[in-house]
């Protein structure tokens, strides 16, 4: 052990108290409605007088939503905090507040976990945050995060995942399948490096990717450009399980069906190229990769005219009938049934089919 | 392995989706505010008008937090609510809704955390409270509980621990010291059930000391109580911690000293009785056991004569000036410092200080 490492702080020096008192002195609240934030049994919030409260919460486990291997802590923290903001954006509101737990085993030192939180107040000043709560408390083994988020809305704006009628158009923002395409890199990279240590690898090329998986931004950008021109999604969700699983809730909860054209997902080059070297499909790292945390919603034809050529914006298809199943048009006007194969904790990671799915 | 036990579900056979569907299905919102709970991206709340939101969030950790070995899954559920129901209580709020959070390990059937949900259920139904919101996944080694609350309050009535001012008295409600006992019943039996698995303890004779362990209750009926007689606390705090971590949480935050008095602090026969047993001074089990969620407040001198004989509530000393430090009054009047050895997960478990406290 080098002299550098031995000056890490052992956590059960500071305790809890202490570790909280360190971890949020650098945290200043923004928000008038954050009445009182770390230091009591309970945060209060005034709530603006007819803005409805959103509430959400997220709980990320070591080898299980991220590995420590090629995870920088910082990273780490920042993540933990946007797929929340996500969820919040999802309803089409601000995301306002948000308290804090961690596990915490002893392998990791105070230091590691200020790395962790420095994370954490980076997110909060992106996304105009204010930390009001936190428990932080040992674990047997590994990190767990559990993050709430609150965030508001006027009542009228919030947008269900209910909401959609047949013939609206369904958009989704940014490119899909990169943070997938990032995640597989990494992992390859993790199998080389266990193989040779000694190995330095060059990945300058697929930066694009690694920060799509390691560092990914909520689309609140999206959510304002829509509301600046007048654009009230009918249905919305994030892309966190991949565009098939999350197409599916949509078309659950709003009784509908869908036809998603495949030509139409929005696929980044490098995505491409890199599913191509890794032998996959690329319209299938689009549908069940996930990560990807952007907007998948729903809008009137009458919005067609204002959505067709917005930036950063693509349509992918229609809702149908619910009897016309959910499907998607190949590229040779094939329909297929769309299945969920997303990213789901209780079951495996992703199937990658063997056979084409275009 | 048995025919009953080879009918067990396994988590994966459901999945994420599937499991929460399931365990969900039971739950009725039962408040207006309640908008939207669980089924999509975040839960909405429309907080009624004028009223202020409390949010607090508790991570149970097993093996940390709880030990499976004689934590029955419906109390560890209906405790996991509790704790978090205690917090909105001690800012003298009501709790309105809860978000369940789980990280559910492979020995884990779906049987088995149906059981868990049914002890969140009870407890649910028992204290009024929506469940909006949850999130269920894998976790590599044991079960990890996060709950998030949210409550309410009239501005005006929130109760900080930051209020209090010297001369204000010192009220604890119920008795202290049971719930560690409890513990320390439970860990006796453990260890000579692992050294003698055939044996049959008896333990009906520390009944009260096992429920207040294994199914403690957060006392809004005190708070309600204090409300209808027209005392507002100046500072309050739930005792998780021991009565000694929670008096300097409240004297620091109102920047007061404190004296109490041990023949003051109340303490159950059994409790007594036990922790002699067990060769504990019971004055410390009460300063440092913890996990009594009682109700440790101060309120003005001139609530005395309200709450002098008020039925589950003793006035056990009074806050004084800063620089007269905190201090417990002996039964032979000597003023011994109070310092916090209470449960501090970060730290160790209770220490019994060898030397007597009294």
């Amino acid at each position: 052990m080098s002299a550098e490492e031995k000056k890490l702080t052992d956590l059960s020096e500071l305790g809890e108290f202490g570790l909280i008192d360190e971890l949020t002195k650098d945290f200043k609240n923004i928000h008038s409605e954050s009445v009182l934030g770390v230091g009591d049994d309970a945060a209060v919030i005034k709530p603006d007088h007819g803005k409805v409260m959103l509430v959400s919460k997220d709980l990320l486990i070591e080898n299980i939503h991220f590995d420590m291997v090629y995870t920088p802590l910082k990273h780490l923290g920042y993540k933990s905090v946007v797929v929340n903001v996500s969820d919040i954006v999802a309803m089409n509101g601000t995301p306002k507040q948000i308290l804090v737990g961690l596990g915490v085993s002893s392998k990791y030192s105070a230091e590691a976990i200020q790395e962790l939180y420095s994370g954490i107040r980076k997110a909060c000043q992106h996304y105009q945050l204010d930390l009001i709560g936190g428990d932080t408390t040992t674990s047997p083994a590994g990190l767990f995060i559990s993050i709430t988020i609150i965030g508001e809305a006027e009542a009228e704006k919030v947008v269900y995942r209910s909401g959609a009628s047949a013939n609206d158009l369904v958009c989704v923002s940014g490119d899909l399948g990169a943070a997938y395409m990032g995640l597989l890199i990494l992992e390859r990279e993790k199998s080389e490096f266990l193989a040779n240590p000694n190995m330095q690898p060059d990945l300058s090329e697929k930066e694009y990717l690694l920060e799509r998986q390691l560092k990914p931004e909520a689309r609140g950008d999206i959510t304002k450009l829509l509301g600046e021109l007048g654009i009230q999604p009918t249905s919305m969700i994030d892309i966190s399980d991949g565009l098939a699983s999350e197409i599916l809730h949509l078309c659950k909860a709003s009784n509908t069906g869908v036809a998603l054209y495949e030509d139409k997902i929005p696929i980044d080059q490098l995505t491409y190229d890199t599913a191509k070297e890794l032998g996959i499909v690329p319209t299938v790292a689009a549908l069940n990769g996930g990560e990807d945390y952007e907007l998948l919603f729903t809008v009137r034809q009458t919005d067609f005219e204002k959505v067709k050529n917005l930036k950063g914006v693509s349509v992918i298809g229609y809702m149908t009938d619910r009897q016309e199943g959910e499907n998607l048009v190949t590229v040779d006007n094939q329909l297929l049934p769309i299945t969920a194969q997303g990213w789901d904790a209780l079951k495996r990671k992703p199937q990658m089919p063997s056979s084409d799915a275009s």
